[in-house]
């Protein structure tokens, strides 16, 4: 064997393989390894065939043998104990400076766990998030890296040559921060995912079932928001589905089973948010709904027994179609706003320096959340890279300004009319709790105190004067203990 | 010293004072410790004066002595490390068959590893939840003992004796389950106890803020309600807090600082059921709530610049505050069904045996969430202990039916004046979700399948058997792909 590999990748699942040929398109030389060899031998017969710059290994020796020095290895391989076991392995075949790549979806402890172990080693280590399915992989993804920032030089040019570009040719993939960053905000990315998925299915079942339009009307529908500020992938490839035909000429969507499956990212980005007290509440009503959807059989029986009204909503077509839109967008200005809280009280609690704009490139084009709407966040960061909230940036304020009528009707609708929209009304809901200069929570501070002693502040007192009341006291004189700390 | 005490209890705080004073005025002779030892003084010379069957100790081996064997003994010490410190100093003093009592918030992991470590040695362990705060403890809480089984017969006297009771005599503390299932059944309760607050805040803002009731007014509406179905403590509470004022002659309420705390429990529970899957939206939704409202800052800027609808709901008064009251109980009907929804997976997942009547009855009298609406929940059990879902028992179907046109207009209204009412919204979308046959998910596993090829079924096959379609096949023929599996 003549010249040694750019880079070896191991893990010959679909996305695996489609890395691999991307790079190779790219130039670059790509060792491959599989666990099972079988597979390997059909990857290079198949869908390699005739790449010579694709160099087959049967054993990780020969596998480690084959890479130019320092070594790069990328694992694409499943989360959790694989990625220890591969990392194992590897150690005593590699070198100080040498470096390790996780591609898969491990949750971002377990990222922090494995720079800091094999920095010890002297080993080099980067946890990526690796976004955009089968397709993205092949023909350009968004590229998340975090991990030991001294190995980013190493791959910089790798992983910026096969990522996604936006128009102006910028690459989705640059440096996101030490530790586990790279795979948290993967993570957050797919939680944002699971709340843009949920949005558009409430707006689906408000048209379809609600309005009763057909899913040829619905196609058109879709078609035309993917032209305006919608445009993304996930609304491309709902307009897509909407035309997508059964054998019997009926619509396939319709044929599918309304039971929801996951795999765990949307559930992460939940319990981060509740231990760092972030309310991300879009996504987790996301996560909710498809965990509810899982209940086929329980729902099937109680819709036998609980009634509602019927799901129908009159009026102008065009005007309703018009106010889901809006409902629709204003929502996820929401969901997004929520997921930058996330990330900022995150990388606060990490000690990381995360680059929200580099964010909003780096998810700009590739990743199953792309989106001409990520381009506006991306400006936001722009004009202000300690921008607080993106609910009080002039562009969105103006958004949601134009935008709100439309989504408090179209909630109201769907409310009146039993269709459950979660997402859009949460994030309503949490649109309104912010921009709510008082909430009731005095009324919660009063109670706790009241049965548990738990103190409260006041207006008119400075914040971080706790003061408690005896109101059980009777006789009236209840003031008299307003003034204790 | 004479007659050994039948019971001694560590940690003198608020909480620990009551309940040695409870358990004392019910005949039991109670041993004392506190770590800093002036506070044992304190108690002996102020609150438990003159009662010569509560006996102090300033050492754990004095403490340990003054008890009858098998000794029992109750900590109510901060949850964690503290909880951990005190079980490591007494294990050496005791025997084989005495017994430890972690009646403080402990999070029922911990409780089940401490219950299986000090099997081990041959000491028993209860973990329990007691609540009712201040008051409870001292007239009787509501007390949800769960561990080691046999350790039961040795306090069931005294802890039935100091509990609560309902109308009947039947006392609000029963045997709950073994490993943490005390503890996890007290976390259940806060975090319902969240949602119960939350709902009330709602309430409130929508009645106060939107239909600009008084005060004065408020205190008659919640005292109305509080004669009803909705008769509770906290609507007590909220009755009274209504009328409490301030020095200035104003209610007090008003002077509170919106920014709610929050210790922990409500954020458990929300974890427990994102691990497990279950939906139980609307005690998150009040987790988040307080979140926001902590937010103080963030939000009056927010409100600076953030435009929105005039906070007013208009209307015949007295049917929008009846409005409200459906809304509030159909809330809380859900809520308390996300809430069992979770107790059961939980249970599955420990392979504990859980009495749901029974803990609906534990929590009838007592505890913060006590209210007649309980009794419901238990007769909903009496009547079916295999009850799948409080949705779906007859009584629970009849108030739905009643309440939803009431509840759908009042979430509309806050939602049209720009009112927050999360936590009533969200249980409105998990009610028409459970009702539906069928959700929008089809279009979501649809996505799932176009961009990750992550398979789906269908409504015309057998569940189990699964379909990708390669939707991206052009030329018009995807359905070809269909029924590959």
């Amino acid at each position: 064997m003549g010249k040694k590999a750019d880079i070896g990748l191991i893990g010959l699942a679909v996305m695996g393989q489609n890395l691999v040929l991307n790079m190779n398109d790219h130039g670059y030389a790509v060792a491959v390894y599989n666990r099972t060899a079988s597979k390997t031998e059909e990857f290079l017969q198949d869908a390699a065939k005739g790449r010579d710059t694709v160099i087959g290994a049967h054993t990780l020796e020969d596998f480690v043998g084959t890479l130019a020095k320092p070594r790069k290895i990328m694992l694409m391989v499943k989360a959790g104990d694989v990625v220890d076991s591969f990392i194992d392995q590897l150690v005593p075949l590699l070198e100080k400076g040498d470096l390790i790549i996780d591609g898969g979806n491990s949750h971002y402890p377990d990222t922090t766990r494995r720079t800091r172990d094999l920095r010890e080693k002297g080993i080099l280590y980067i946890g990526t998030g690796v976004s955009g399915g089968e397709e993205g992989a092949r023909r350009g993804p968004s590229i998340m890296p975090g991990g030991n920032e001294e190995a980013w030089p190493l791959v910089k040019d790798i992983f910026q040559g096969i990522a996604a570009k936006v128009e102006d040719g910028s690459p989705c993939c640059d440096w996101v921060g030490q530790d586990g960053a790279g795979h948290y905000v993967k993570m957050i990315h797919n939680g944002i995912e699971y709340g843009d998925m949920q949005m558009i299915c409430e707006a689906y079942d408000v048209l379809h079932n609600g309005l009763g339009l057909t899913h040829d009307e619905l196609h058109e529908v879709f078609a035309e928001w993917n032209e305006g500020e919608l445009d993304s992938f996930l609304i491309e490839i709902t307009r897509d589905i909407m035309k997508t035909l059964d054998t019997d000429g009926k619509p396939l969507v319709t044929k599918i089973l309304d039971k929801a499956g996951q795999k765990g990212t949307g559930k992460w980005t939940g319990i981060n948010s509740l231990e760092l007290g972030v309310p991300v509440t879009l996504i987790v009503e996301a996560v909710y709904a498809r965990c509810l959807s899982a209940l086929k059989h329980e729902r099937v029986a109680a819709s036998r027994v609980i009634s509602g009204p019927e799901k129908k909503i009159e009026g102008d077509r065009k005007a309703i179609i018009e106010d889901a839109r809006k409902a629709l967008l204003a929502s996820k200005i929401v969901s997004y706003a929520q997921g930058y809280m996330l990330m900022r009280e995150t990388a606060k609690e990490n000690g990381w320096d995360l680059n929200y704009g580099g964010i909003a490139l780096m998810w700009r084009g590739g990743c199953i959340i792309r989106s001409v709407f990520l381009g506006k966040i991306k400006d936001a960061f722009d004009r202000n890279p300690a921008l607080q909230n993106l609910l009080v940036d002039p562009y969105f304020v103006s958004v949601m300004a134009d935008c709100q009528g439309a989504w408090r009707r179209t909630v109201a609708r769907a409310v009146t009319a039993g269709i459950p929209v979660p997402a859009m009304s949460s994030a309503l809901s949490f649109f309104d709790g912010y921009r709510s200069e008082r909430l009731p929570a005095n009324l919660l501070q009063a109670q706790r105190d009241y049965f548990g002693a738990h103190t409260y502040e006041r207006i008119d007192r400075p914040e971080g004067e706790f003061f408690h009341t005896n109101w059980t006291g009777t006789g009236g004189n209840v003031s008299s203990s307003t003034y204790q700390v």
